[in-house]
């Protein structure tokens, strides 16, 4: 482990010297993606907030669903964190879509533009109220209730696609605070055949 | 108790059916404040995004700190909330700083604009920087740090400042999605001389 | 009577030295509301707009309707001056709201978030309009004379509606020009159950 | 005369049938001008409004001045009206720019674009300024008086710009509500060398 | 021919010096037009870009066309380059549409507010089109296409419509960074009922 | 060949019935990457239009030049085009910036926010004046030919800089017209160390 990742805030370089639950957490992460994503290190700057926000991310992203996807989630994230600017979670996020999707070509498309990507309705539709959610701070209405549901989300559905859209506007926030990079493992994750397995 | 207080979501009504360290959070705050805060209830409804909504905010809001106050974090929050249109956080976080700066104007005056409101140089800076994150989710700078460090903030205070907005920001985004409205105690609370203690 | 109300022009603070209509408007609306609310004073500082100002406010804000309340052309001047960042016409058309329509809540509301706030669906398509005229400067056309008419709007009433939109963008830009605060007595007029008399 | 100039309003065509002082300020300016300009038309639809509109225009735009011209005044308005995208006020006041300053290109130069106009830095200030006003209802600061100021313009100018441009703001909005049209004639008023005199 | 038309670039002032095709192109518009548009001179300080600037002009411009007059693609170069507030393409395009048009009156309308103009619903959802395209760069899509069919275009007149919107945008920036002003001969022409012809 | 590239226009597929100088134009593109950028079968539709935008894109894109790089040009693209939603010109060029930079993540880092990117002095002022083209149509002025002075630029350096944005902002729209998507080649192309030979 090196340099600082921020230039603005002295981010921990060496975990051990990290609280034990907070080293524990960023070595199973290191363990199942062979590197620490570099927002582990950033968070770890003030461990009660690495808590809360981790906890927070396990909430909505590792929930299991029937009606929204792994991959419909990191749809969100990707498309909504290019619009707010934030290389870090479009790097990291579109890699895990890249992953969830098996489409390599995806998250380069809808971080651009979703309206012009090859994507069902139902996802165009998601999209556009996630950027409602992101851009606006939007509130929901009975005419947006009536679109998403006519695509086949369930109202836990709804809050769901909010909630994961509020949050990633917290950490993209959070990430454009202290200028943290997306680690370069990132950039090629799924992109290639063989490792999206 | 009564209705579920969002047009859009069954949010609980009765605390009893809600697990029990949940149960416990909404006492000891209904015994402080002498009403359930409706955030609350609306949380609730997802349990775990309930626990880490609370931790994150007692990491950010409970801290104790020289050299950025209780009221100061209450301005951002009342001023980022307000352009973000989120009547809950405005109406009670406006009945905080009224009660934490003892100033029973302070509130409506920078919720409707900042800029000329009667408020000094450091606070005018620190919410420019507010709604620079708030609004653009912009990334520090070397400009930004030389302002607010000219006007008296540390680099803690810097990261206090944008996690604040950055975590309202989560939470102007929850009340909007849910249509959570503010309890009318809210309202009055620190207008009037005698209900400031 | 001490110091000038606005940081860069010497506005009069004794009305003694008024022309005598401009003293008697003054005293007339002190004996009215028991202060002499700043704008009259801000005004002052040029009588010839001082008259055409309150001619205008009297055609506009004191002619009768029974379509078009006066809480309602109250509830017009709120939101947009919000929208206009105007702090003296928030408060002080704030204060005449909550007497006029006899509820505490409304104006804080409507202030941040209209469409958030429980007020009829002609209300919302009225301060819709609103919106679009003092933000937009937009135009009336088929389509909004529709929306209008078909929650109980006459044709005069779009009229009046569009015209206490621009005369309070005038009002807001006149404010904003001098830095002219509201009188504090504005604050809490209205909130409490016996001053609504 | 013939059919209304409003598609919304049944605004007067007939004169005889307004009141005395309307009648008789119509008049005069018919004379004058060798024509009704449309707005006389459309205010006297609201006596009132029209009594007030109409004095606080003469305190405005008809009060002499050393040290802010006639000519200057009338580019105020055609700048803001042309961003606030009113069709009657660019043209009408584009025509008496063209009188006034003697300049029968002017008008359409700083109604597109100000900034690459071949006007003075005196002008490129004021128009920025008055732009600010204008657009984003934009409140006096220390760094605009300064800048103002520093090309010549005094306090009193200031009020003025600022209270021009918070005028015709209004006078927009009530062309845009009322659809009027500019008359024909304007369009080439001062356009050829001789009808400058 | 005198000092160069651009603040920031040397342009040529002496056709002499020019590459032969590139004389016998400005002595053809000069023979045409009585004067030479100073945007012949500005691009001819660039050949390569000169003859491609051109001949993509001349193939959607000069292009025959049965569904799409030439009147109607000058309105769209009219009413997207005042909203890029591009003096240059205004005048010069404000001339051709009113010659083109025989309406001495389109040109000044629609530069302000094509929605308040005496148009016809085909060229106001031209317009509308136009100005999504220009302004936001927005994709052809379905409802789009439906719109502009049900006014009488061909899928050919939107693909023009399009394109013409899309070179005028590069005509608008490449005029923005030389500063090139329209000739004062445009100014004039087509307003007066003779010089139609 | 296949099916037409675009969803609302019948773009060539077969190369064999376009003009034989387009033909010979794109066996030689295709001939250079290996496969027909789609870019090329767009444009065919309209064979003059081809000759021009071709013509165009040599004249600045293929020019040498000691003072702005092949790859810094290829910056230029890369940020605008993302910023006009433009996906075929972010992936395309995004590719060639892979190529000429050496460098595989610089194409994913400005397309996100070039403001946070690991990029020069030079650079960050030379994207911040490329959005300023695009997205205002802004024009050149002093303080701007100071900073890219500053930072090295030449006077020629600013022209190409502004003509290579607004000559994309064409481009950029084109292909929203049509819809025509970027090929699959373009998206891995410089990832992989070996393939930047």
């Amino acid at each position: 482990m090196s340099a600082s990742l921020s230039p603005f805030f002295d981010l921990p370089t060496d975990i051990n010297n990290l609280p034990e639950d907070i080293q524990k957490t960023i070595l199973e992460v290191q363990e199942k993606a062979g590197f620490i994503p570099n927002v582990f290190l950033m968070l770890a700057y003030r461990p009660a907030e690495f808590r809360a926000f981790f906890a927070y991310y396990n909430a909505l992203m590792e929930k299991e669903s029937e009606t929204l996807t792994l991959a419909e989630k990191e749809m969100l994230v990707v498309t909504t964190s290019a619009q707010n600017h934030c290389l870090y979670c479009v790097v990291a996020h579109g890699a895990l879509l890249r992953i969830y999707s098996k489409d390599p070509l995806l998250a380069d498309q809808i971080a651009v533009n979703h309206r012009t990507s090859p994507i069902s309705e139902r996802h165009r539709v998601m999209l556009d109220f996630a950027l409602y959610i992101s851009l606006e701070a939007g509130e929901l209405n009975e005419d947006w209730v009536e679109e998403l549901e006519a695509v086949g989300f369930t109202r836990e559905d709804i809050w769901d696609i909010g909630a994961v859209c509020a949050f990633f506007g917290l950490s993209n926030r959070m990430v454009s605070l202290t200028g943290t990079p997306p680690n370069q493992e990132f950039y090629l994750l799924g992109r290639l055949p063989k490792d999206n397995s």
